[in-house]
Formats: structure tokens, C-alpha cells, sequence
């Protein structure tokens, strides 16, 4: 999934350059890169699907050279998760009528790619022959409130737990009782099923959203699917994944396909971050003594400074004295500074420009 | 005089393009080029002349085609303001012997250049005739520790004051007491006298000074003039005008020429400052209802801030936010982040970067 246009990133992210398609760590490569080659060693180009919007088809083939046309599927607008799986799980279903599927989003950080596979092998033989549904969850470090959790339940195979329930992003004081608690995981929004258990899936819980995938899909693979796709994709309600399958089929005695059904969690710890925010990006980095982090090409200076991160992708020469906690970001001619703690209004900040 | 390597504007002074040369303002005209400009309407280009170090001779050649090029003298090396001042003096009484000569940095700044001109015009009927230095002091509005002081004595026709004292950089307590006082002026370095009256002074309080240029002087106006102030001027003592002639000058009965000697000031108020730091640059910039000021081109957004200056020379968009008495300077690909009342250590500062 690389459809997303983040703007908590600003300046370095911008709607005509989102977040997934940028070299936000400075390791020479983007995000989506990034996730295309962690799991290029277990699925290759032609097993490997990109869902984007219409817009960025052009930095998509640009990033990802070795990926075949076919496996762009292109958005004509954004309609949430589920319509997006839909359209992929159609797509491959068609090609490979008994493909395991890893959904991921491509704007994710991991940290241990060893361990991330590990995971995911032992992850796709858990589902393959099953009506499982496999999610990715996070030991959590912290108590984060950026993150929706999952509550784990029974123990099964491996590790591998069944769901208990699906919590919204927690406050504070909750966060710190899940903690306490013990069981409860960061929901990756990573997850794997058979793709004929998603499209039962579908079209048990999301009827609507499978009866308009299914008006598109006798045009897959031909000439008309570009126009059929633009016409009858925005039809789609927008819903995302989590309310149109993972609740309702999460705590469910459910068959799917005369398989037994449901959705479990395996508890992973390969160091992993949504990268949503400044701060979760200075989280991930490696931070001098006094906590001051910078990615990217540069050469930064910290004098009386604590907890800030610079990053700039121009490469600017950078001195930056008596900051505590403060983002300085440069990207193509803009800078932003400001409070680290304040990072959730940086779509306001950019707007305070005249030509942002 | 322009022959200062300032390092207080880093990173937009630097050695090789120091303040005098720089646009500081952000009004399209260097400090040096304002500087033409003031006295352009009093003086022809052939009546200006220019003390610089050899290493500015194409920057100053450049910003100002309209001067002779016999009128640009070059410092092989630097030797405070005496030496530099008996330098174009000598030069120019070879040429005109009755010229009366007001000398001046190149690198302050002068709010109303109206006022400027009617006083400068009023120092030179002042100082024509006689034997005295007139110089401008400035009728001071802060207790500022950056600058000396003079201390005004008897008062003489037009305003103008006989000088009792030259006072170093007060303490900011002294400052104070300066103020209430009552009768004391900032130094500031311009100051106006018959050329042949500074060639006198020099003569009588500076004689190892004086030798040196008659020894260059014969070679003034002559291809080997470079040569001979190449090889002679470093061998002057470096020692700054007002040491050398005014303090001992000030006080004195001393006659020079036969007419009565002695160092006067001229209250003056046309909105002045040496633009010695950033913070004196603040000082001077309009600020915005929160005491924000910017200089040059840029979208500047200044959020939840106060007291802070941003210059970018590169046109950059910048938001600032929760920034308070913050310094935000940007030129050619290096940018400072640091507070104002910190300014005083930016050489450090700069030396911090690996290739400053």
C-alpha cells in the first residue's frame, strides 16, 4: 500500500511527494524501497504488488525499476484500505488462485530485516491452508499513544495468539495500563491471509465494496482496466480494513470457505516504527549523548542543544545552539523549525507560508 | 575603510566576503555600496576614495565601477586604522593639498541619509580653515555597552561641543550613568578634517608612522607604487587612529600649522549603528508586533515567536516556531540556528563545522 499523502513530514513530504516515495533515514534509499527489499528475498518482482495512487504511477516505476507494469495497481482516488486490498486481492487471485498474501504498508521503519522475515516465513506457513488471519504485533517498548493496540487471547502454535479485541489509539493513562497488563500489541497494520480467505472475507463483511471490485475486475489484464478502474473504484464506500474485516471477523466463530475463520496476532520484536511523526523518526535514529539525531547528508553541528533532530536533504551545513526538543527540517529551498512537541500541527505550520 | 574581516555575521560574512561587501540589509545595495551612496551627492567618484585589503580589490572594483581605480588603495596587510588613514591622506594632499576629508567605515549603517548630509555639511564648513578634527557623535538611545563614548566639554557655534574625554566600552552600569549624566555620544568612527591638518597631526604624535609613507610617497601615482607599499607598509606600527591622534589631540593646547588644534563633536541623530553583531542588525530591522524582524528575500512565518531575526541570502521559505531571541542566518548552504545573546561566540560557533 503506497497511496498515502503525509504531511507530518513537511517540508520533506508534500502531497506531490509523500512520505513512502522519500529517503527520510539518509540511507540512500525510500521508504518504499526500503520495504520492497525487505521482502525481496522471499517474493519476487512479479510476486510483488504496489497499490498507489493514479498520481504517483511515474515515481513508482521510477523507485521500484524491476517491478512489471501489471503489478501497479493505480487508485483513481483514495477510498481507505479495504477498496485498496479488494482491488489487489481480485487482481492476484485472477493470476494466482492460491496466493498467500502479505498486506504491509510501504512507509513503515524495521530495524531487524533478519528477524522480519523470520517472522513473515513463519507467519505465511501459520496461514496457508487456513481461513486465518495473521497480524503483525508489536511488543510494545512504551506507552505510545500513536498506535492502535491489539489484545492478545489464546495461545495457539508458535508464539502465534488468537485476537482478543482490536483498541482504538489509547490515552496516556491507558496506554500505561496495557503496559502493566501484559498482552496487549501494537497493531503494524502488517498481515497475512490466503487471498481467497480475503476475498471470502470481503465479500461476507463488505458485500458492497467486493460487488464493484468484482464490476472491474472482468476488465483486469486488458486495455479497458485503466477506464473501468477510473469509473466504478470511486463507487467504492471508504472503509478501512480494520472496521470492514478485522473487527467483525476478529472475536467471530466465523467459516470461511468451510474453514474455520478468525484473526490472531503473533507477537514480533524486530524493531519496527509507522514513522508517522518527527518524533517517531527521531525515536528510530541514533542519537548523540546529549539525544540530538540528524539524517541525511550534511554536516550538523549541536552546540547546548538536547532532544532535536535536523535533517536536511540538501545537504546544508547546519550549527544549530541552545535548542531543546526541536525539529529542523530543510527540504528543496523550505525549513521548518520548530517544537518537537508540537509536531502534530505541522500541517498548520506549512500553511502559514504563502506558497506552501 | 574597507578593510575589515568581519566574522560576527557568519555565516554570511565570511574572510574572503566580509560585512562591508555583503548585503546585509536585504535591500539590494552592499553596506559599502550604501556607504558611496551617502556621500555621493557631496563627493564625486574621483573625490572618494577607498583603503582596502589587496585580497578585496575586485570586490570593491565590482560594487563600484564608477571609482577610479587610482582612488581603491590596497593594505598589503593590516595595521589598524592610523596607518591606513595616513595612507590615502598622503595620497590625496599629493593631489589636491586644500582638500578637506571626512573619514569613514564602510560598514555602518545610517538611517536617514538626509540628516547625514546636513551635518556632514555642516562639519566641513566647521573644520574648513582650522586645525581642528570634528568628529560625529551619536545622541546615544540605550545604554549600549558596544560602543565608546564621547564625552562632550564647552559647547561652540552650530552645537558643536569641544571634547573632554574619549571613554572605552562602558560597563552596562556606566552606560547607565553615561545616560543620566547627560553629554555623552557614541563614537562612531567618522570624523571630518582639512587633509593637511590630519597629515600634521600624524606627523607630530606619530612620526614612525609618518616616515613610513613619506618612504611609499615617492612612489605615489607611479607604476611602482604597489611594489613600495607592498614592501613599506608593513613595516608601520598597527596602531588605531584614535589612539594615535585623538586621544592625544583631545584634550590638548597643541597648535597645528600654526592655528589652533583640538578635537571637537557634533551631536548628530540621523539613526545610526555599526551593525557590529546580528543583535545590532535586529536593533535596526522593522519588527512585527511580536519584535520579529527579517532581512533580504524569503517567506519568512514566524509562529508562537518573539524577538528573533531570520536572513536568508538564498531566498529560502522558512517557518519559525516557538523560537524566543533566536538568530536564524542562512548563506550558501550553511545555516545558524542560534540565541541572540549568544552572538558574541558565532567565530566558535562556526569553527564547530568539519569544512567552516
Amino acid at each position: 500500500m503506497a497511496g498515502g499523502i503525509g504531511s507530518r513530514f513537511w517540508p520533506m513530504s508534500r502531497p506531490d511527494n509523500p512520505k513512502q516515495f522519500i529517503d527520510i533515514l539518509g540511507v540512500g534509499r525510500t521508504l518504499l524501497q526500503l520495504t520492497a527489499d525487505r521482502f525481496g528475498d522471499e517474493f519476487a518482482p512479479d510476486h510483488t504488488w504496489i497499490v498507489t495512487s493514479a498520481n504517483y504511477q511515474a515515481i513508482v516505476r521510477e523507485q521500484l525499476p524491476s517491478l512489471p507494469s501489471d503489478n501497479i495497481l493505480l487508485e483513481p482516488c483514495m477510498r481507505n484500505t479495504a477498496p485498496c486490498i479488494a482491488y489487489v486481492i481480485w487482481k492476484i487471485r485472477q493470476r494466482y488462485p492460491d496466493a498467500v498474501v502479505v498486506v504491509s504498508p510501504s512507509d513503515h521503519f524495521v530495524v531487524n530485516t533478519d528477524e522480519f522475515r523470520r517472522i513473515v516465513s513463519q507467519g505465511l506457513d501459520f496461514v496457508s491452508g487456513t481461513s486465518k488471519v495473521l497480524t503483525l504485533g508489536m511488543t510494545p517498548t512504551r506507552p505510545e499513544t500513536g498506535y492502535g493496540y491489539i489484545q492478545g487471547g489464546e495461545a495457539s502454535e508458535g508464539g502465534i495468539l488468537t485476537v482478543k479485541a482490536f483498541k482504538e489509539k489509547p490515552s496516556h493513562d491507558v496506554a500505561i495500563g496495557y503496559l502493566a497488563e501484559g498482552g496487549y500489541y501494537w497493531n503494524s497494520g502488517i498481515f497475512l491471509w490466503e487471498a481467497k480467505t480475503a476475498e471470502a472475507a470481503l465479500r461476507k463483511f463488505q458485500p458492497e465494496v467486493a460487488a464493484k471490485i468484482d464490476e472491474m475486475a472482468v476488465d483486469f489484464y486488458t486495455e479497458r482496466e485503466a477506464e473501468t478502474v477510473e469509473r466504478v473504484f470511486p463507487q467504492c464506500p471508504s472503509i478501512s480494513i480494520d472496521y470492514a474485516v478485522m473487527e467483525p471477523l476478529g472475536g467471530s466463530d466465523v467459516e470461511l470457505l468451510g474453514r474455520k475463520g478468525g484473526v490472531c496476532v503473533l507477537p514480533a520484536n524486530f524493531g519496527w516504527s509507522d514513522l508517522g511523526t518527527w518524533g517517531s523518526l527521531h525515536n528510530q535514529l541514533t542519537k548523540d549523548a546529549d539525544g540530538n539525531a540528524t539524517a541525511g547528508s550534511g554536516n550538523i553541528s549541536f552546540i547546548e542543544s538536547h532532544d532535536c533532530i535536523v535533517r536536511t536533504s540538501s545537504g546544508l551545513d547546519i550549527v544549530v545552539q541552545g535548542l531543546e526538543g526541536y525539529i529542523v527540517a530543510e527540504d528543496k529551498g523550505t525549513l521548518l523549525i520548530c517544537k518537537k512537541d508540537q509536531e502534530q500541527r505541522i500541517k498548520q505550520f506549512s500553511e502559514t507560508l504563502k506558497n506552501h
